[in-house]
Parts: C-alpha cells; structure tokens; sequence
C-alpha cells in the first residue's frame, strides 16, 4: 500500500495517509521507515515545502547573479540545463499547486508534518559556525512567481521565447507585452502608477493600516493529536481579530507571488519540522512575520489587494472558504495583473529604463553580497558573545572571587570591607559575562533578521529586473521586425506601450525598495545602536556600583 | 686562556675578561663561541642571574608548598638533594657573592651582559598563552637570603642542625636563638617592635617618605660601545636626584635579602638580556621598579636602613664606592640583625605564636594559588581582547562599511544621510576594537605588575615562617633538655626570650604584609574598575556619535 507517513512519531503513534488522502493513525513499532536520503524526503512530502533555504541552509553567495544568468543569454536560446537553476520553476509550481489544493486538504498540516530536517543545535541553538555563505531566516524562491500563469496561447508575429521556464514567459510578462492579455479590470482592481520627485510611483494607499500578530497560542485538533499555533492578527482599520496559522500565511504567500509578477512579495519565514512548539522558535517566528506584515501593509499595492484583505479580515469559516476559492480563481494574475496598471504621465525613455534597472541590478548584486556579509559577522559576533566573551568575563569574575576567598581567610577588621568589595566585583564581572551572552536577542537579532527579510527581497529582484529587460527587448525585437517590414508600425508601438506599462511598474518597485529600505535600516540602526549603548550603560553601573562598595573598605 | 666573553657582540667586537678580572674587547672572529646549552651560558655568565624567572617563565604553582617541605621535615633530618630544591641557597649564595665583588667590577654589566635568552613575541609580546602556571615580572629566589650570614663557630647545649643548607641555619636564625650572635648595636641600627591593635607592629617610620623614579635614559660608556639605562630617584626627604642602574637596585636588593632575615624584601623586576633598549621594556620595568619602591619605603624597617639611605642619597662616586664597601662588610645582618630588635611589651604567647605562623602559611598558600589564577585568567583576558575582541569588533564595522558602500550605490537624497551613518558607525566599530585592544595596559598592566610583586612576597615568606618555626623548635628542644637535666634553666630561658625577638619580628612583618596587602589591593582594584569604567564610557561615548549620525539621515 502506498502510503505517506508523518515522520514525527506522537507518543509511539505514526499518522499515515494513503494514496486517497485518507489519513489514520498506525503504531510507530508496526512501521519500518524506509528513507533514501534528506532530498528524497523533502519530495515525497505531500507538504509544500516552498522554502528550502533554512536560516543557516547556505544561500548561495551569487544568488542574484546566477538568476541574472539567464538574462545575458539570448532570450530563443535553450533553457539551461536544471542543475544550474537549482531554484528553478517546476519544484516550486508543484508547490504552489499543492497550495491550491481542494479545501479538504486546507486543514492538513503542511508545516506540521513537514519532512525538513532539524538542524542539529550550535552554540546558541540560533548562532553557528557558519563559511562565507550567510543564514537567511526567510527561504529564497528566486523563480516562484506565476506557476499557474496563464500561458501563451496564440502564436504572435514578435518571435516567442522557446524557453518556457524563463521567468519573463512564466511571469505572464511576455503574454502581456505581445497583447495576448485580457480581462475584465474592476475599479477596484486599478492600480496606478505616478510620477513622484524620483521617478515613478505607487500611488499610496490613501487608507494607510498596520496589522498586529499576538497571541501566538498552542491549539489543538483531531482529539489533541495534532496541535499548531494559532496567531491573532489585529489590523487597524478594521479592529477585528482574526486569527490566522503559519499555514494560511503559506498559502496567502503564494498567491501574491502569483498575481504580481514585478512586485517583490515579502518572504514569510522559513518551514520548520521540528520544535515548532518551542518557545525560541514561536517568538522567532512571531517576529518573522511582524516584519513580513509590516513590508506587507507598507506596500501601496500588496496592502489594498482583495486577497490580503481577505487574510485580514474574514472571521466567518464559510466566507473564509469562499474567499479562498475566489483568489485561487483569480484571472487578473500574471500577464493579466499588468492589465489593471494605469498611468497618466508621459511614457517613460526607455534607455533610461533599461539604464536604470542595470544600475539597479548592480545594486542589488552589491547589496546582496553585503547583507551576507553583515549577516555572517553578526552571526559570529553574537556567537561570541555567547560563548567567548562571556566565558571570559565569567573568569575574570571568578578569578576575584578566588582572591577574595582566599583573602578572607584573614578577618582582621580592616580586611573584611576589601573581601566583600573584592567578592562582589567578582560577581559583577560574571553578571557582565551573562549580559553579554544576553545582548545578542537584543541587538544582533532584529537585524538579522530585517536582513533575512531583505534577502528575500533581493533575491525576488532578479527576477523582476528579468522580466524588464525581457520587455525592453521585444520592445527592440518589434522595432527591428518594423524596419524589416515584418511588423505592423501600430503592432509595435503597442508593444511599446505594455512595455511602458511594465516599466512603470518596475521603476515604481525599485523606488519604493529603496524607500522602505532606507527607512528599515535607518530604524533598525538606529535600534541596535541604542541597544548596545544601553548594553555599555548597564555594565558601566554594575561596574560601578563594584567600585562604591570600596568605598567602605 | 680562561676568558669569559659577553655574549654580545657590538660591532663585530666581543668583551672579554680573564681570570684576574682584566677586560678588552677582541674581534669576534677570532672567537670561537662554544655552548652546550642555554642552561650552561647562564652559569658561564659572569653577569649575576639572580633572577631567572621572567614573567612569562612558569612560576611553579606549588612554589609555596615546595618551599614549606623542609619544613615538614625533623629539623636534623640531613638536606634533601637538591634537585628538590631547585631554588636552593648555593646557586644563589653564587649569585650575591658575585654581587659583592671589588669594585673593579662594579661597573660591569651583569644586565647588558646577561645572556637570559629573549623571549619570543606572543600576540602582544607581553600576554601569552600559558597554562596554570601564571607568569611573573619579578623572580621568585626563595631561599636567596642570608649566603653570607654569620655561620655558626661555636658548640651548644641544644642540638645544632646538621642541615647547612637549612634557611633557619643561614638565615642566622638558629645562631641567635642559640645565644652565638654578637655584636655591637649602634643606637642609629636599633629596630623597635610595639604591641598595637592588632598585635606586634613595627615602629613607623617617624620621616616617612617616598622616592619617584623618573626619566630612564639610555646612556653609554667605553665610547660608545657600552649602553645602559639610568634612572633618576628624587626621595622626597632629600629632594636630592641621584642617578641609579638596574645592577645598584639589585646590588641593593642582595644587601637587603642578606641582612633582614624574617623581612620579606620586595622583588626587583626580572633582568633581561635583549630588547632592554625598547620603549615598552624600559617603561614595564620603570613601573616595576616603583612598584618596588612604594614597598621600600612603606616598610618601617627597610626604608630607614642605612645601604637604603645610600643608595638613594649618595651623589659623590668615592662616597658611593665607600659606602658600598661598608655595606657589604656590615656585620649586623642575619644572626646579628636580631640583636638589633628591642621590644618593650611583654613576651609573646609562644604557643599562639605558632598558631598564628600556620594560619599565615595556609593563608600566603591560598593567596599564592589566588594570585596565580587572577593572573593567568587577566593575561588570557587581555590577550583575547588584544586578539579576539578587537577583530570581532572590528569586523563588525568593516560588515557596516560594507553595508554603507553598497547603498552608496544609490545616491538619491534620501539616501544620502543614511549611508553617511553607517559608514559612520562602521568606523565608530573599528574604533571600539581599538578601543579593546588599548585597554589592557591601561588596566590589567597594572594588576598584573601588583600581582608579580605580591607574588615575590609570597615566595619569601615559607622562609620567614620557617625561621619563626625553627625557633619555636628550639625552645621546645631546651625545655625537653632542661627536664632531662642536660640543660640550665637560665640557658632555655635565654632560647626563649631570643625567641620572642624573633616572634615579634615575624609576627610584626606579617602584620605589615597584612596592612600593605589591603592597601595596594584596594587601590589596585579601585583603579582596575575605574579603568573599565572609563573604558565603557568611551565606548558608549563613540556609539552615542555614530547613533546622533541617524538625526540627519
């Protein structure tokens, strides 16, 4: 019989489920597990693990390069073989379809019974060891847009790309340009796109919310067998609590990475199979989609979209599963996404365009390769804290205390002051050594884990610059099937015009990128510096108050 | 030809000195050094090794314990061999006699000379890795005391150690208290012992005063081919600068050892044979020598003793080589220094006597092994803030610089202040590294110095309560012969009564240790926390900068 098994044994008890997604309950002795090897586990999983990349999984270090590959080929030329696009598409379609599976499976625990391997504790259990290859709270998918996209249909006088896993033709970005996209645009779904003081832009949500997570509590099902964390997420314009799982914001994350083909969708952080009930990891967790939420309600576009709203909003289980099925059904995803984009300024110089998302894929190369850097310090640097600078902060402490044990052997009254000032500042320095093995959850980690969540932000860019670059061509294919008589003048200039469409869009992502990252880092320097100021202050007093008891000796 | 050659070649000329003393300087090609190891050159050196430790030598651990043994052992019992004794009399008794040579000598080099070999650099060239063995700046000569002290030339009653080599034989102490020490006292020699508070005390010096030592100046002779450093002593009852080298401390420091047989006299720093030219050897030992100093004339007894006097007022050449001669003639030191003692308070409890000997034998014990570890655990603590922190730190500004020139590459306005920050703070970090790697000399350098200084005090001290032991032992024997009938009353009563001088000795100079003891570690550890504080003020100071840089982003 072929049948799944849940890896996590529940008091002696193993959950199975057979090829009709039956699900029961077997004696852990009665099964033999039979494992190839951690790869093979991770696809035979019925639970989509999107996110491959761990914290300390190594992303590598030319992530945005390698995805800018395919991008310096010729757009007709073959797709490269799959070993060279390890994040490549199909894995993660798979995923997403799974992800839109029926509504009877919308209760199985993907994260739950995930198959991902714990990784074996470090110094901190958080902090490793770790190469030039940083950790990354949140997964990168660099090529998971538009599993789902609709795909060309009608052949088209500008020359298609043969390569179906590239993202351009994937995103839905090629069906657009060559104005094979339709739909019916609701006002509602309008999107439009300004001219600000740096170029274009999002139009604000003139309804501006945040979204609290709280709460984060232990609940259970199936008679207590199967147990998850429940959040309660409070948005400020609705002051209605909902409360949401780590799988709905899964499946909430796929389809935005479905409808948006040039917007960088937050990543939520990463699957964990193990020790999910533990404390560390749920205020971890909580954290990783405070932040997710917080670039989720910044965005002018993601913030508004029904979906989300959705998300936020829905309390009753039957609306919820209505609305559920209507996202899954959503045909303004994809090429048909760049359908409800508007805008009323000028077309946009191209050249300059294309200039500008070379500059910025510069950027984000350079970016990427310094968030790993700062990321990899400050793993080290927190590591050490833990372990080094504390154990030598605590010896030093012991050390006076042996003094002053010793030098209390002698208890003639003018010693005695100068044993307790001695034995107390022995204590001082290990309560110093035990600050600064605290001080890392203080300081290092809200970074750290910003710059997973902006690892994740620059790991999606490659493939939106993809998608530009792979308009600005057709844009250039058109032009140069004009001149050869091939083309229709009008054909081209409404290549043209989707062109325009997409590059506004494109420029207005970057811009806003650049806005959300300059106050994110500004904020969060600002954090660790006073965080570490007040780490200084608070041992500059303990050593004081050391120093006063000699006062009396 | 016995010639003995300076190891050191100046110029392509060596040193040499014949058997009569005579000395030239000789090509050194024409010489033909032969060595068999470093063990041997140092006993082929005509320069006094006295001070073999150096401060990253291993102090053995037990060196307290060690020095007890004899102690353990029957006073008659013959002398252990001397591999036992590894810091036994003879080599040492070598040593001062070598010091008390004519005064042709007196102007040869036994520090520039010294073929100590040059230690290794290590991280900082001063902390190192050791293991429990901590180092010290001042050598350890445990039994270094009394190699000229009056032997003993006439039988006794009570029975006479047959153990030469014991430190109660050549200290003189068994001479004494056997009634054979003779010897006119001048008023000006005569030490008083009071009975205060806490239990016998010497008298205070009525002139107290203190002596700087300023200005090491390297100065030179045989045209240029001889260097060595000067220091200039200002005492502060003279006010009268002298000039003094590192061989008059340690010609001081014999004399000193020589005469005072249960007074624990400082150490002086360790000799060393190369790099003595160098800024960082010339300050540590200049700090050393104060160190020294302050304990000099913090004792009752050693500041107003005549050689001391000397040595810190004598300006006129002829006058100094006199008054060199008559201190090394003087005939008031071991056995006879005792006659020196008057005490006018009643005679000690001879039993509490002890009793408080071994207290204060396990106390300087469990002081020792303290004094070892704190110096071990704040050598490694400034090596991994030398090392460790400093690059921890520094990383982290250079992962913050890194950070800042990849957003450089974004030069929009609203960027602008925000990559100026954390560049700024990328700097602030580097600083703070620095910051690390600066402190230890300003605040460990310090304890460490007290802590080599106090550890010579301890080495001595097994050899103070030894004396105080044998002496007890001898009464003890008196009173078992006097029973016996083989001994007169009058004769034990006279055993006593020398060993009560020799008891309010003891007991008064552990009082002294008692009193300097608190005061310098209170004063040390008030500086330490004073530096530290200091030192994370600085650093608050630098991140309280780099955070005002964000006002502006």
């Amino acid at each position: 019989m072929d049948i799944l098994w849940s890896e996590q044994d529940i008091e002696g008890w193993l959950e199975g489920s057979n090829s009709k997604g039956e699900r029961g309950l077997v004696p852990a002795s009665y099964v033999e597990m039979i494992k190839n090897d951690t790869a093979t586990s991770y696809n035979n999983s019925t639970s989509g693990d999107a996110y491959q990349g761990s914290r300390y999984s190594n992303v590598p270090s030319g992530g945005s390069d390698a995805s800018y590959k395919p991008n310096n080929q010729v757009e007709n030329f073959p797709p490269p073989p799959p070993a060279l696009s390890n994040l490549s598409a199909p894995a993660q379609q798979h995923t997403y379809q799974a992800s839109q599976g029926s509504d009877d499976d919308w209760d199985d625990d993907w994260d739950d019974s995930s198959t991902v391997a714990d990784e074996p504790g470090g110094v901190s259990g958080r902090y490793r060891d770790f190469d030039a290859n940083g950790p990354s709270t949140y997964s990168i998918s660099t090529s998971s847009r538009g599993g789902n996209a609709q795909q060309a249909k009608s052949s088209a006088t500008v020359s298609r790309n043969l390569n179906r896993f590239s993202t351009f033709v994937k995103s839905g970005g090629e069906a657009f340009v060559l104005g094979e996209a339709s739909g019916f645009v609701k006002d509602g779904d309008k999107i439009c796109v300004t001219m600000g003081q740096y170029g274009p832009e999002w139009q604000e949500n003139p309804y501006p919310f945040s979204c609290t997570i709280d709460d984060p509590t232990k609940q259970t099902k199936f008679k207590g067998m199967k147990s998850y964390i429940a959040y309660k997420l409070t948005p400020t314009h609705t002051q209605n609590q909902v409360s949401r799982r780590y799988k709905h914001f899964d499946w909430l994350y796929a389809r935005l990475v479905e409808k948006f083909p040039v917007i960088s969708v937050p990543h939520i952080p990463e699957k964990q199979a193990t020790g999910r009930f533990e404390e560390d990891f749920i205020s971890k967790r909580r954290k990783g989609l405070i932040w997710w939420m917080n670039h989720m309600t910044s965005h002018p576009v993601l913030s508004k979209c029904d979906v989300f709203q959705h998300f936020l909003s829905c309390t009753d289980e039957k609306a919820w599963k209505q609305g559920k099925r209507k996202a899954e059904k959503d045909e303004m995803v994809g090429a048909n996404f760049f359908l409800t984009i508007s805008t009323l300024a000028a077309p946009l110089d191209l050249q300059e365009v294309e200039s500008k998302a070379d500059g910025f894929k510069v950027f984000t190369k350079k970016m990427d390769d310094s968030v790993l850097h700062v990321n990899a310090t400050l793993n080290e640097f927190a590591r050490k804290q833990i372990a080094g600078f504390k154990k030598e902060y605590q010896k030093v402490g012991l050390s006076f205390k042996s003094l002053s044990q010793a030098f209390e052997l002698d208890q003639q009254t003018y010693s005695v002051g100068l044993n307790q000032a001695i034995a107390y500042t022995g204590e001082a320095y290990e309560a110093v050594g035990d600050y600064f093995a605290e001080q890392p959850k203080l300081d290092v980690d809200p970074v750290m884990d910003l710059l997973a969540l902006y690892q994740g932000h620059l790991a999606n860019y490659p493939d939106i610059i993809h998608v530009q670059k792979g308009a600005l061509t057709k844009v250039k294919d058109s032009q140069k099937h004009v001149e050869e008589g091939k083309m229709e003048g009008s054909q081209a200039e409404g290549v043209r015009d989707r062109c325009n469409i997409i590059s506004f869009a494109t420029m207005a992502e970057i811009q806003h990128f650049h806005h959300i990252r300059v106050r994110d880092f500004k904020a969060q320097m600002q954090h660790y510096l006073r965080e570490q100021i007040g780490f200084f202050q608070k041992i500059t007093s303990k050593l004081e108050d050391a120093l006063h008891m000699y006062d009396k000796a």
